[in-house]
């Protein structure tokens, strides 16, 4: 992990390969690399889709290592959706690979000269790419078999579907998990479509011969490891709830609590959530063979991924999220498990953040274009997208364009990204969370739901604003440092519950990198990232009015609790004052 | 004018009138009192098509007198197209009919409570608003000719096409011609579909019983009026250019000097430009018996309006103006003078934005959607916005969305609103007006093409960034006077040059209200509606980074001057430090 592969797809002739140097930006992994060469080396007030865009894909600290949930990985760039600075981040297997392969990030920079599409292919022995034409508009499932073909049942990608091609705004970057599915994506902000600028189709890595990265202090790393694994088996969150039920499992958490979005945003309880809850969702999985307790990279010991089987007992997807299972359901008036699972399998191989999908179906819903409910007519939609019809160019390009299109005042959107499944008004800390972080709506900045809902790291009413600036500050804060380690966010419940776990973290990474980290500097490191981030987007013209809910939020009373948002602007302004 | 209508369409049953006495905003007209209003009325982070907003309709402070030239009309509001305030000006009668009816501006606000759509009377005897839905998704053209029919050809008309009342961002205010035709347009910005979102088709003026406005000083008056009309009729631009050909006079200008932006602004000079000169389409006019030289208005003496007729004869549109031309015409590679006109009729009927609407189809063109030069193609295109087709709703929203949804980074526009028919390279001073105007890209908010290409009022070099930003700060300050008078901004071309004809001016002012207002009085007028726009604009969220063309406009070289923007980001930091 001590060099950088940059890829000039604008390159005379044809994109080339450069390995440099980690240099300057030694130390730094995940999200704390992806925005630093961001925010250091791209104009802000560049076009996205343009040649000084980057795209920066870079595992974490201890990714490649024997460290248990050390698979994530940062996806960065100026967002076409937001059109500010973005990191999405995302399971599956590519970040131990290509950590593994020595890589702190691959940076895809310039604009290609021609239409052509390339793939790229990295092994212990170097890069290559080339030109592969035959590869336009597959989406990620189709592609991912073809490189299976070519390339060997041992390799991870790292793709775009068509919409990415296409260069729509909710368009994914698509990682593979342990069964060479395209199912982990970096979803939020568009970033497909800024890996569809530059023309490349997709990453294939092989890491055959490549050892797993060694520690400085084995012993104590091994022992920090145990300790930490032991920390996550023992929360009820990680180690019972997640393994159970996924994330699903918050369905009926969400809506017993009415924070639960329902009919875009209308209400805080739906009444076909049994229907789709975690729990329904796990029992459906168990009955047609599927199974609902597996990780989706290796060393994940929390296992809250599965599979979801067809009624014939037949892969269908992966087992849906809970953002996901809200957007295309509640949030949709939808209560059908099966259609919900299809629309999540359409947007993983067509390439679409399910999240934006959802709630631009919703704002199509409210606009007239289907009923609440109507589950085929959402199904329809996401085709619309995944062929670039005009109905989908409008879809592809998120909530916010949509709302425009159509005439649509009640738009669920901070900073042009639409708000995942907690609403604001009944989640306050989550309301802090999206209007302030500079990523826009997107719970994993500051995931407040702890303490307001799930009683985790504290307690802070979620219907009041006394408490929450506090809260998203301090999530916001260490959200922005977990992400740079490449460690699963869900680690956070078991670490913000138990001292010991977070310890058993911290003496992984000082064992492994011979570092004296503390507490501190933890909070210090998340503290860097996100002043670098907020820096990017000052110099692209954000303000504090852009750190805002719509105004509806605020005058639109939300059942069942009968409750605006009350956090005062004045307080939104201070999150980052530390 | 001293009083002021205003319409609450959320009135409790249906939409209230009240008028109200002016008030805190006497001595204020046009320009100065919409962006007065709306400044202080409308919350910046409100929606556009939000309770909150408010849509303001005012007569200029000259209006319903007998001054010449003072016809023209402003409509402000918080702009669907660019999110900041915007004042959208227009000629035609209902200027000085309002006027003279005696109000100082008609406020539309609130929300209202039902699909009902309204058509509002207004005579000496006070307003009557009425339920008519049999007017809903009109074509300015029908509605306006049953208007006719149910109120007599005395009356004159404010009113939207479908693309209003559906509420895209490029729909237009429509007010009928002294023919009683929708001809003029307050087009930029998206008004209509505030007006839309109000759901109030149509104003039917009629001043009958009204006297002409009374000066204080009726002598001065009509001695400085005369002095004025003079001044015009000797200037070689409003006396004689104008009058013979219309604005498309400017066509074989703009081409001689490669200022005239070809195929989506790839170039700056058009083959097919002599076909579609101002110069062709007079001869062509007077050959099929239309007519080249009228006035929009009453007491109009420029009279750079005309009318067209197709190949039998027949009245197909108003004479189309240089932009209209431009738009739909050299930008889309297209020369054919009979599908231009037709165009213009479509957006006029429709109720579209001219500039907007051929911007965006350019856009599209470069996206593959058709080819350059295809006429056809390009009507069609209009024909999808006016029904609201999914293609329509995207074209409808203007050249920023078309862009985004269709992935394309060479979009021309600055705060989303599509820039004119002037190139930023070639005319540099307009490209100060277009990066700084707190209206978007707009030329008529410092129409620098006087002193940069027309050599009037100065002669600063077109291709050059040096005297730039003084030249695009005064003309900003001069034209926000202007529009504040009701007075043409045509009247500047012999006001800057002519010392005698300013003097006019501001005598016809004095002896009008009894004031001794100078020079330095219109300068500082200027200097305080600009000044309270910016305001507004900076609390909905825009920042220098906003005053600032597309980065293309920089790196992309503009034949035949082989010439980028070279005005530094800086220099437009300082347009408006006085």
């Amino acid at each position: 992990m001590d060099k950088i592969l940059r890829i000039d797809v604008g390159a005379e002739g044809a994109p080339r390969a450069t390995v440099v140097p980690v240099g300057e930006y030694a130390g730094l992994g995940g999200r704390a690399l992806t925005s630093a060469i961001v925010s250091k080396e791209v104009p802000p007030l560049c076009h996205p889709l343009g040649a000084e865009n980057k795209l920066v894909i870079a595992p974490g600290l201890l990714s490649g290592t024997a460290s248990a949930m050390s698979g994530r990985i940062s996806v960065g760039g100026k967002s076409p959706l937001t059109g500010g600075i973005k990191e999405a981040n995302s399971g599956g297997q590519p970040s131990q690979v290509l950590a593994r392969l020595g890589y702190s990030a691959i940076v895809l920079e310039g604009k290609p000269n021609s239409s052509d599409l390339y793939k790229i292919f990295i092994n212990k022995d170097g890069v290559k790419i080339s030109v592969d034409n035959s590869l336009k508009m597959l989406p990620n499932y189709d592609l991912i078999a073809k490189m299976k073909a070519e390339y060997g049942d041992k390799v991870s990608c790292i793709s775009i579907g068509p919409v990415g091609e296409m260069k729509m705004a909710s368009a994914t970057v698509a990682f593979t998990d342990m069964e060479q599915r395209p199912t982990r994506h970096a979803g939020r902000g568009g970033l497909g479509a800024v890996m569809g600028s530059k023309n490349i189709k997709v990453i294939v890595l092989d890491d055959t011969g490549m050892p797993m990265r060694p520690p400085k202090d084995p012993e104590k790393f091994k022992d920090a490891n145990k300790r930490f694994v032991d920390g996550l088996k023992n929360h009820p969150v990680t180690g019972q709830g997640l393994p159970a039920y996924g994330t699903n499992v918050l369905t009926n958490i969400l809506n017993e609590v009415g924070g639960y979005p329902t009919y875009n945003f209308k209400q805080g309880r739906f009444d076909g959530a049994s229907k789709i809850s975690g729990e329904t969702q796990a029992e459906t999985e168990k009955t047609r063979g599927a199974n609902p307790t597996h990780g989706c990279h290796r060393g994940c010991v929390i296992q809250c991924s599965g599979t979801y089987n067809d009624k014939d007992g037949h892969f269908l997807t992966k087992q849906p999220e809970y953002e996901t299972v809200w957007a295309h359901g509640g949030n949709c008036g939808i209560s059908d498990l099966d259609k919900i699972a299809m629309m999540d399998f359409l947007d993983d191989t067509y390439g679409i953040d399910t999240i934006e999908m959802g709630a631009t179906i919703a704002v199509a819903m409210e606009a007239g274009l289907a009923k609440f409910g109507d589950a085929d007519a959402a199904i329809q939609m996401i085709h619309e997208v995944g062929k670039g019809t005009h109905l989908g160019r409008i879809l592809g390009s998120g909530a916010a364009v949509t709302g425009k299109a159509f005439g649509i005042e009640r738009v669920p959107v901070v900073k042009g990204q639409a708000m995942p499944a907690y609403d604001p008004r009944a989640v306050q800390g989550i309301g802090v969370t999206y209007a302030t972080s500079p990523m826009g709506a997107d719970h994993t900045a500051g995931y407040a739901v702890t303490a307001n809902v799930l009683k985790v790291g504290g307690d802070v009413n979620a219907l009041k604003p006394e408490g929450q600036i506090e809260l998203s500050r301090n999530l916001q804060i260490a959200t922005a440092a977990i992400d740079s380690t490449g460690m699963c966010l869900f680690i956070a419940f078991a670490v913000l519950d138990q001292p010991d776990t977070f310890q058993a973290l911290l003496d992984m990474l000082n064992a492994f990198y011979g570092l004296n980290l503390t507490g501190d500097g933890v909070t210090e490191l998340g503290k860097k990232v996100l002043s670098m981030e907020r820096d990017f987007n000052a110099r692209a013209g954000f303000t504090p009015q852009h750190d805002r809910l719509p105004d509806y939020f605020k005058t639109e009373r939300f059942a069942p609790h009968n409750v605006t948002f009350g956090v005062k602007d004045e307080d939104l302004d201070k999150v980052f004052n530390w």
